[in-house]
């Protein structure tokens, strides 16, 4: 049984690695295998197939991120910064995740999509205490707030591949960053002008 | 000649959708040949291989976007408008543009790098002017204007994927992101309140 566990564990770690570099299609059940230093059967019998075991290693990690970092709806400009550090920290993450997205795998992952929601409702609150500017809906400022402090992952079409003499300054994006939600999460410029 | 022409235009129609839809290492030579009714031969006489047709696809579509629209970096907002515009009724290119950069192609795309820093210069001389806010360096308000004109765009992770209710509200979206932009590349808030 630890035997087990330990091969699972295994698997899953070179998946990370194999998925994370080739995508669902592109990635290779063989040389898993290989990385893994398992039989290739194995990895049908615990996972069933490519797709379940891609998000298995997805969920495993999103569920790691979920525990690793609470939401605090009333610090949104820290919230961005934790999310920036975690994502610059773990880009593997980050191209799992656009993979999935790009390779248009239609199914929800349920838990993400609950921690979402969850996230929703807490900005909602906080605007209804006014611990937030109301300018912009709670999706609208928590999509802006996950592409604003992942926008300078190798990922982005419009990050570092564009704009290479963004690397090495991690300090300097993440405080821009920190402002330039605290500018969306704010209390409306308009109203200050009034 | 004028058929070698019509042969290219085809080959071209034929590779954007196979890449679009599959990637660099997912899309099949075969495919494009059997899409544009042509030999394949005829692909690798006139593009050289699969990963030099896929440049020249991208490469094609860039252009139509410089030429297509203005960089107005005196209305900032207006521009994310229009990027919006564009990118939701051309879904493919920025599938394209994920696929090239998720798929590690460390070559640069020239026009593209020239297009990028002449809008920075630009932003730097409508900041110098005191047509725009200084809060934000011209490459960090570029990267910025661009991750929330495309935030609902289904290849991002934190778009459309997680959030369905966002589909459909077009207009609603478009006037968040003017609106996100004006903030950004607005006088700083702690200005106005001095």
């Amino acid at each position: 049984m630890r035997n087990a566990e330990a091969t699972k564990e295994k698997i899953l770690e070179a998946a990370m690695a194999e998925f994370s570099a080739y995508g669902i299609a592109g990635a290779r059940v063989d040389r898993i295998a290989k990385m893994a230093k398992c039989n290739k059967n194995m990895i049908y019998i615990y996972f069933e197939n490519k797709e379940q075991l891609f998000s298995t290693v997805l969920e495993l990690h999103l569920t790691r991120v979920y525990e690793e970092f609470a939401f605090t709806p009333e610090d949104l400009p820290g919230y961005a910064a934790r999310v920036f550090d975690f994502m610059m920290a773990n880009p593997d993450l980050m191209r799992l995740m656009t993979w999935f997205t790009l390779e248009q795998k239609t199914e929800q992952l349920d838990q993400r999509k609950e921690a979402h929601n969850r996230k929703i409702a807490e900005l909602a609150k906080a605007q209804e205490a006014g611990h937030i500017g109301t300018d912009f809906s709670p999706a609208f400022l928590l999509t802006s707030i996950m592409v604003l402090a992942t926008a300078w992952m190798p990922t982005n079409p419009f990050g570092p591949s564009i704009d290479p003499a963004s690397s090495g300054k991690t300090d300097e994006l993440r405080e821009a960053i920190m402002r330039a939600v605290g500018r969306l999460a704010g209390e409306p410029a308009s109203k200050e002008n009034r």
